[in-house]
């Protein structure tokens, strides 16, 4: 019986992306590759080294296969995922493109297995303890259906009893719900977070703090004293506050060159984190904080959503200047 | 204002195809194509030269458009399509094997624009005296919700009363209704029909004929006196009955070398036939048969869907000795 | 009966191009584009909502096919072209580089269809007034041959006599003709058009202009009073002087940040132009050179030689700062 | 912890492929497949349900990664893999064509790590009463080196003291060896064997059986008693001869219509064959013999090296007119 | 300073092909391959061991290139083509599909770099005694322009003075002339070949011959008394006839099972025919049949036009059963 | 008999790279390519219009034929490769990345034929007056084996003897020997060179220079005074001593604006150097620097390793102002 470092639930999909910058409507063919927040965070953690195991629900068909296959072989147990007769795999359609035109995203989600997972499809033998040392969840999933939004509360509940951590990256999607139905959505899971990650303009949209990183910090660790909070800055880095202090540190991006794969940055950055944070042999937030911004840079040269990446290369960038030259010590 | 030989409705979808015999599961990327029965038919004709108006509902994104795109370039008018701000395109995986692994279609339609297409959104003023010869329709439309099959029944009405034909093909799908819905379903079309297709196995199934093809034609015959019928035999060919006279008349097939695009051979034989029929001088049964013969061989030679065949390659089939070698005369 | 928006007369070759920077000699394989200066600047106005007709004559072969399959769908009518049954397709092979390698092109279309149209080709029934509000021309189909300049001809005398507006952009091509050869060739044009697009550079080259923007634009303005002349910059953007009264504007460029499609970028920037003067409510010159200025932005993202843009991303690019960030307004 | 149904121990290698049946000397990519015999017949158990666990050998680098994502990832588990700093992963070139030309293979896995394993490296731990049901080898791997050599036999030792049955495939290659350094080679496993597999011409080669499949397997029963002895036939099928008893069980082949994969179908029937066996309800030989049959009658349809096939394909194929039609019962 | 085996003289062109027997209109990218009857037949020579030089005139571009760079890659000496800054390179577009469909060639040839070819342009130096065995020419390329039938009736003038042999294939095009012009085209070259060969049917077509092979090669040795004859018989093989005595030899074909390269068949027989001919220890023409059968039958499994064929494959498909199996002997 | 510019030594493999800067573990095909120091110098001389000979040791099958078949296309002699019946090709896997990932090598070359390759291999009728003015070889070499550096020795004694200058590049490979034992493995082949190259920093590490440019020359041309040094700077360009006198020229990078082919700069470098040097009027030095340098900035420009770039090309950027628009002189 296998035990985690990190349990994590949420919806996979099938992205499908035009080659070359291909429009839409240009495309012979479209790439097949799987994408998920949580699973791409569970991929990178796996790639690192962690113990992970992705808890969903799948169609019993070739498609949903693909998505435990490719997950399986990166290093994600899949073996506590539900499979439905019945209901279809989420799907969306990519198009990448620089700016100006920019990416565009066609989500075709509706009526997933996923969205339709209940309380009792939990496998509640996994939250034991010791089983696990966090759960990882996101905003996005309980965004999509009400009876997600309870087996997501129920999970929280189990997790909590048995002890383990509980992390939560708020992840907002404007396509899903407002910023006031997920200020109300978010609620059960901000509240009870040990570790909370969401961007700063986010936090500033839903929680209505000032637009300065460290002030917003500030303001959010008085409003949920008991978490460690993790503001992410987009070129700007991130900042974190410890829990129960208020102590504020702050981590600057590395720089990017060229960015091929923009999807899966922030999932990469909360692989990280969570593997600098759970494996620090002391000062976790620092360590976490780069771990995790060395983790994203990584991710923006590597196509597809997820985070690809070696424990030696992220230990490789984080003794160098930043561009992947080693330093000399 | 364009008058139209042929107007048809219906849903068409986008096809995903793993390349090179690939099951979905070692697929790195799908091939795209368009496809749906009645818009499969609409090309064919469009592309031996006749005029022809596909009637659907598409959702107002990049996918919708690459159907209309497809359809528009293959010289088929799509300017009828009504535009939905909120459904999806129906997609299709389909994975092409050989036997005995033979193919496999996993369909994802459900919630397409198409199938919430109510009676309000035909375009009454195209069904005007003239403005088309015929309304062709097929068995799976009504089958993808009630109010699709309301829709069609208006439209047959209000062909009817602009005089046009109206030619059906039952084409039944397992996956979508049982045979005993698919009799009840068909019965406002298959009764009003001037020009009837279906399956040899389909007639046993549905309307219980007996399995010989004379025979079957025949009992059809007593059964739909008015309507011109055409069972499709598979590697036998086809067998023709006239209407009010129940002339029968056999169309051997052509032999088919390779078989490249499975998918489709019965639309393309639709379209020959339709095109046969419309353009005959005299005789159009014997000669709709041999165009759509001749046109289902030249499909099953063409990747994807879509019968993309020229008027003059169809003429030379029929003057040559089946293979593609003209005979000297 | 269709009232076009503009209609355009011109030249569409196959674009044959090695994939991924792979230079001629290294490639197994070529990308199959369609281009032309006036049928990429066609496809823009179809795709941003205007109604256009493009005259050509094409082979008729599969070739000639892939033109008019290519631009019907999307959205120009191809109704009018002339198919001969002699003549071939012109041809470009383009290989493509960045800096300093540079991109080459080999042109490969002596002898092409259109090459060989003459008046008696042009379609007279179009000329009406009333089908048309604009005919657009460039400079490069008059450089083709003798016949084709005749032709040309013939249609600026048939659209005034409509009453339609001209726009000609002289797009000098040194591989076709001498600046001497283009001034005398582009006469006829120049002085009848009331539209006159052409870069800097060349109005430097033939008309023997200042090379700064603004007294260019002012000497060509005393040359051609009677016509809206815009001068396209590069990066620097564009200028414009209105018809009759001198009034002059600038406009900048949009920032790029990367270049995937480097060719079509002034047909797009025409594109743009044409719609935003056609369809402005009132002051159409800075409209219409900011809708120009947002269409090429948009196009150096796209692969190929068309502008396959949406008019909500273009109005989404003029209401935001410019690399496609809304501004909050 | 996880028990097994099936154990396995070999090499798997990298296949490079030029697609589109292309001579290496025209192929500007080479497709990426994973492939070694037992390591197929492991994803072919793997897929069809049953537990396995592939014992082997690999560099520590992306490309024996490569390996253990793609079993792992088809199902099989890979936790037991010893990995090497030093050594290099076996390669092997595959060119296809039809005959005449037929298909070629360039070996190139001298050094692998596979060929320097030593017997310390095995999982002795595993090797435990209880954790599995069979070990299967292959006579490829003792061929490969003396150390692997001695590696299997003391692997065939601690399965023998656990209680497993031992199944062994002759599997023999003339390029690794003669039949008569086959002969002794094998002879470790031959005489050990529960189970044992070779082709009709293998056995008339190494053990100079007669060419007629009855006497063969009878005078292979005569020498190696206590075996269940399965002959593959090639077209004809394959027969099989019960240990200690004698009794003979003739199974024909299903027909392959096109043939895409032609390697591992040996590969496959053993994977259908042990999974057949092991869940026999009684009568183990013949139901074993069909679904091997069947098995590797699909793995002819799929493209790479692995019978990737579901078990509701076999039983469809099993209980069908042999083509995958049906059979009404 | 080499001497050659054979030298040959003709045309050779870009061909462009779209992938996966997509239809020309369906394709978004086209193989290049080159071909030419003369280049298909040296690169065979080249492959199996001989030395041949190919002459003919090229643009000076990436496209002629290509030309060479192929050829030379292959083993064929291309020091003397003669390069032209002003033509371009012929191109053939080719539609792969089986029947009923067949295949389709467009030709865009005309104006191409060698069908300027003057008799100036032939590479003098060249035809000396000893420099080459052999020349060889096809009735493609006199039919391709007055000047360049006039370059081969010279180099056959020189190739005679020299002490070469001639070898001329009549290689009938219906598309670049009538029976009746090549008759006379072809009579400089039949009438001092040393060596011709014809299809059956071409020599029914332009020789009038009866249409049974051994009574037609009878009749041609009557007109060609001193030439040795070879009529191709397509899947019935081949005849030939010897010079001045007349004696007959037949040959059948080797049983191709799949048929991936349809093009260049005839110029692959030609290649193991000429080989067989001149390294036949005695008895040269059954020497020479059975080489030029067994290329032909591989290259029917190689995509392309050229006959990719190394000495061994044809030495051991003629010493097997024809499908590839080595007899024991 | 051909006369040769440059002759060169040394070892060729295959590179398989995955397109589209996927990782390793993602790619489901590899790109194929040639690579080599002393090849790629070679191929770009041979391209700029020298003659140039290749002398190497490769396996006698389909994987040694690629490098030969494109090595000879691209106009290189390959006549003097000695065949292997027993030993592999070399290879490498190459995942290309921008930083912070950077690029990836895994070198898998033990057991080359080149690495097996010993004095007797070398085709000594070639080492004679007047055959070549140059032999170049690079430091890698001498680095795979002891044969092989003994082979290099040979070499060296035998084109000294006949006359011919002697041109070296260090090229330091850490993953192949120690600095130090660079410094004693590249001793016979610096202290007789004619033209050295190294990078500046491999100086540094080798020789223990300074760091600064023009002291590292100075150093290194006392201690090799008879020998043109020739310091690569990287973005600085590169630094040049006179042999024997110590004037130093300086010449710049030319900008690159895309990098799209990273390795094979430094070969490019040297071909372009050479040529420049050979056939400069008079100065030599600064000559050849500046075709050095114009050539390996349009190498960073091309796919895969090998410098496919005309002498035209080279000599538009010597005439521009560096980004490759010509100065107007």
């Amino acid at each position: 019986m296998t035990n985690y470092d990190v349990v994590t639930i949420g919806e996979t999909m099938l992205r499908l992306t035009p080659p070359n910058f291909l429009r839409l409507g240009q495309a012979k063919s479209l790439d097949v590759e799987v994408g998920g927040s949580e699973s791409n965070t569970a991929v990178g953690l796996g790639r690192l080294g962690a113990k992970v195991a992705w808890v969903s629900r799948l169609p019993r068909n070739p498609l949903g296969e693909i998505v435990t296959q490719t997950l399986t072989g990166y290093g994600v147990d899949t073996s506590y995922v539900q499979w439905s007769d019945r209901d279809r795999l989420g799907l969306y359609f990519y198009e990448e493109g620089p700016a100006p035109r920019g990416s565009r995203v066609i989500y075709d989600r509706a009526g997933s297995a996923l969205s339709r997972m209940v309380p009792a499809h939990l496998p509640e033998g996994l939250f034991q303890p010791g089983r696990a040392r966090l759960l990882h969840l996101t905003g996005i999933t309980p965004a999509l259906s009400e009876s997600v939004a309870q087996t997501l509360q129920k999970a929280v509940m189990l997790a909590k009893q048995a002890g383990w951590l509980l992390s939560f990256d708020v992840n907002y999607r404007g396509k899903l719900w407002t910023t006031t139905a997920a200020r109300m959505g978010c609620a059960p899971f901000v509240t009870t977070a040990d570790i909370l990650f969401m961007p700063l303009r986010d936090a500033v949209a839903i929680y209505g703090v000032a637009g300065d990183a460290e002030t917003a910090v500030s303001q959010l660790h008085r409003e949920f004293p008991h978490a460690t909070i993790v503001l992410t800055l987009g070129k700007e880095g991130a900042i974190g506050c410890e829990a129960n202090g208020g102590h504020i540190v702050r981590q600057p991006s590395f720089p990017a060159v060229g960015e091929i794969g923009r999807l899966g940055g922030g999932d990469a950055f909360t692989a990280g984190f969570l593997y600098g944070y759970l494996y620090a042999n002391d000062n976790p937030l620092p360590n976490a904080l780069g771990w995790g911004a060395a983790t994203a840079a990584i991710k923006y040269t590597i196509p597809g959503d997820m985070p690809l990446i070696e424990k030696s290369e992220v230990e490789a960038l984080l003794t160098s200047d930043g561009l992947g030259r080693r330093l000399s010590r």
